[in-house]
C-alpha cells in the first residue's frame, strides 16, 4: 500500500523536477548598460519562473554576425543537450531574413535570425531540423506595433516557451529545408605539407590569436613540443605577419613577452606572447577574411 | 484513501513551489568590477537560496538618478507582477532621503532610496502604496556600524526578504503618503499641430535618440510611413539639432548612414542613423533638461 | 497511517530541497566578452541543473592575483556557509602551482590554483582544511589534451560537483598541510600612537581609497567624528600622498569635492572626495606594495 502510493507520486515529482533542464542562454550585441537584456529576461520569467537563465555574452561587437556565430560554436558543446540558446545580432531587423530555430544533431536549440549566425554550429554540431518561427503564435502579446525589438518579442519569448516546455519544437513553426545562411571562410585543409585555415577570433582578453586548425589536422605535421612552425597570416590575401614560433605545451615554456604557438582550450592552433598581446604587437585580427598557413619549420 | 492523502500533500507542494515567483532584480551604479554587487547577492542568498536573482544593469552612470528611474520604467513592465526590484543609485547615502518600498498598481515592488529614482515608474505604473523601510527590523544583523552601504545592508536585505516571502509588504515598515520624490521633465504634450516632449535616454549601444513621445500621441500628426518630420532638439532651452527626418518602419528603409525616425521597442518616437550614431553625429544627449519638438513637415 | 507515510516522504523531499544550498560563485580575469565564462557555466549545468550560479566578478585585472584574493575576502562572508567559490586568475597555468580546494573555518569552499589567491581568506576566515584536486578523478571527461583551460576542465567541474553534492569534500583529493601560498603585505598594526597598514584595493567605481585598517584598531586613536587624521601614503617606501582629512560619518558631511576619511562598508578606514576621485587626484593606487600610516592630528 505504501509503495503503491509512493511510486506514482514520486514519479510525478521526478517528472516535474527532472524531465526538463529548462536552461536558457542569451547572446546579443546589446551590451549590459541598458534595458534590452533585462526586458528579454523579464519576458522569459513571465513565461516560466522555473527557467534557469544565463548569459553567453552581450558584448558581441555591434552587428558582428561572424563573432556571434563563433561564440555559439565555442561554448554550446559545453552545455547539456536540450539547452536553448537565444542569439540576437540582427543588423537586418525588419528586413527579409527569416526567424528560425535550429535543432542540432547534438540536441541543442538555437533561436535566432537566420543571417549567418548559424554558420559555425550548423557545421560543427550538425543540422537535425530547422523551423521558421510562426509569429502569429509565437510572439509576445501586445507587441505587434513594434518593428524593432524581435529579440524581446519573438526570440526571447519563443526561446523561453521552448525551454520551459510550454511549446514543443514542432510548435515553433513550419519545417524548413535543412540548411542555414552561411558566411564564407577558409575551412582548415592540409595540402603539400602545409595547413591552411582561418582566424575566426581573438582571445581578446589576452590578445592571443586563435585559428580554426584543430589538433587532429595539426597531427599531419608530426609536431613535437619544441619544434618550430613557419607561419603566414593574411587579410583578404595581403600578408600581415610572417614568422617562426615554437610549438609549446604551456606559456611558461618561453620567456616573458616571447612568441609561441599552442593548442588552445578548444584544441585549436593558436599564437600568443607569454603575458603579452600577439594581436596588438603584430596587428593581427580576426574574421572570415583572415587566413593563415602553417608548416613545420626546417 | 489514495486521493484523500494525495490532494493535501500536492497542495502543500504546490504552495511551496508555485505560490511565489521569488524574483529579485538588481540595479545600481556600482559596476561589475568590484565586490559590491556580489555582496548584495550573497546577502540575498543568505535570506533564501530559492530566490531567482537577476541584474537589470549595474552600469547606471555614477549618481545618475534620472537614468536609474528610466531603466526601471523601461523594463519593469516586462517582468511578472510580484517581481521585486532593488535599485541603488544613492549619491545622498547617509543624508536625509527616506528608504522606501513602492508597490505599483501593476503589482511590482521597488526597493530604493526615495531620491527621484521612482519618478517614472510612479507615473507609468501608478502608486498603490509607499512604505518606509523600518531599519530597526529590516537591516542585516551586525551591520549597524557601517554608514555607507545601505545597498547591501538595507535594500538588498529587505528586497530579498520581501521577494522570498519572509516578510509581507506590510512588514516593510509604516505606510507613507502616496507620493514619491519627483524629478522635473517635459511631459509629452500636443499643441497647435506640434508635439513637445523629452529625451529621457539614448539607446547608447547604437547611438539612437529616444523621446518620451508615444505612438498614440504621435497619431495626432496623422503620419504615414515615408512622411517627413520637422524636428528641433534643445538642451535647457538652447537648440542643439534642427532638421527633417523621414518616418520609417525599419532602419533598412533608408540608405546606410542616413537619418530616420521610427517607433522604438517601447513604441516611442526615436531618431537614428542607419548603422551609425545619431547622438555622436549631432551631439544630442539625454536627461531631464533635454526637450524636443516635432511636427509634420510640408 | 497517514502520518506514518507523510513523515518519511516529506523528510525525503526536505532532504532534496533544503539539505544543500547548491550555490556556486565564479571569479576570474576572463572578462565577459568571450566564451570562457559561459563554457565554465555550461560545464556546471552539465554536472547539475539544480546549481544556483553567480558571478563575483570576471573583471579582475589580467593576472592580478592580489586583487582576486581581495575580492574573495571582501564578499565571501556575505554568502551562506557551504557556498563554493571558483576563482581562476592563473598566470602560471600549466606550471607547478597546485590546484586546491580550501575549506575555511566559516564553512566556505574556495576552488583555485594555490598561487596567492587564498592569501586573504585564509587569514580572515581561517583554514579548516586544504585538499589538492585529484585530476585523475576530478577533471571533465575528454579534456585531457588541453593544457590551457583548467578553469573550465578542472576548477569549474570540481566546484560544480562539490556544490551539487556529487562529490564530498573528501573526494576532492588528498589532504595537504594547513597552509596556502601567501603574498606579503603590511598587516595593520598600532605602535606609538600611529597605525600602519596597507591599501589593498580601490573602490574603483568612485575612486575611493580603502585601507585594511579596521574599526576596532582605529578605536585606539579615540577618534570622534569631526576629528582630523594625519595621513601618509607610500608605494614601496616612497611617499605619494601626505595630508590631513576630517573623519566623518557620511560623505555629505563635507562640501562637494572635498577630502574626507570614513569607515567603508567593510568597516575599514578609507579616503575619498565627496563626489570626486581621491585616487585620480592624488595618484594613489593599491596593491601589496602600498602602505599607509595614520595618526590623530593635533
Amino acid at each position: 500500500m505504501k509503495n503503491s502510493l509512493l511510486i506514482p507520486l514520486l514519479a510525478v515529482l521526478s517528472l516535474t523536477t527532472a524531465a526538463q533542464k529548462k536552461i536558457l542562454v542569451y547572446q546579443s550585441d546589446f551590451g549590459l548598460k541598458d534595458g534590452a537584456v533585462p526586458a528579454m529576461k523579464g519576458v522569459a520569467m513571465g513565461v516560466s519562473p522555473d527557467l534557469k537563465i544565463f548569459d553567453l555574452t552581450h558584448e558581441i561587437p555591434a552587428y558582428n554576425i561572424w563573432e556571434a556565430s563563433y561564440r555559439l560554436q565555442q561554448t554550446a558543446p559545453y552545455w547539456p543537450a536540450g539547452t536553448v540558446f537565444v542569439s540576437v545580432v540582427d543588423p537586418g531587423v525588419g528586413s527579409a531574413r527569416k526567424s528560425v530555430v535550429l535543432k542540432t544533431l547534438s540536441g541543442h536549440f538555437f533561436v535566432t535570425p537566420d543571417n549567418g549566425t548559424l554558420t559555425l554550429v550548423a557545421k560543427s554540431l550538425g543540422i537535425a531540423e530547422v523551423r521558421e518561427i510562426d509569429e502569429t503564435r509565437n510572439r509576445l502579446k501586445g507587441s505587434g506595433k513594434s518593428y524593432t525589438f524581435h529579440g524581446r518579442d519573438v526570440y526571447s519569448y519563443t526561446g523561453a516557451r521552448l525551454a520551459a516546455g510550454v511549446i514543443s519544437f514542432e510548435q515553433v513553426g513550419p519545417l524548413l529545408p535543412k540548411r542555414v545562411v552561411r558566411i564564407d571562410y577558409q575551412s582548415p585543409v592540409f595540402e603539400n605539407g602545409m595547413i591552411r585555415g582561418n582566424i575566426p577570433i581573438l582571445d581578446i582578453q589576452y590578445g592571443n590569436v586563435w585559428t580554426n586548425i584543430g589538433d587532429s589536422l595539426l597531427n599531419k605535421l608530426s609536431l613535437r613540443f619544441g619544434d618550430s612552425l613557419s607561419i603566414r597570416v593574411s587579410k583578404s590575401g595581403v600578408t600581415v605577419y610572417e614568422g617562426k614560433l615554437p610549438y609549446v605545451e604551456t606559456f611558461s615554456a618561453v620567456p616573458l613577452s616571447e612568441g609561441l604557438c599552442y593548442l588552445n582550450s578548444l584544441l585549436n592552433l593558436s599564437f600568443a606572447l607569454n603575458q603579452g598581446s600577439f594581436s596588438e604587437k603584430y596587428k593581427v585580427y580576426s574574421g572570415p577574411e583572415w587566413t593563415v598557413t602553417v608548416k613545420k619549420s626546417k
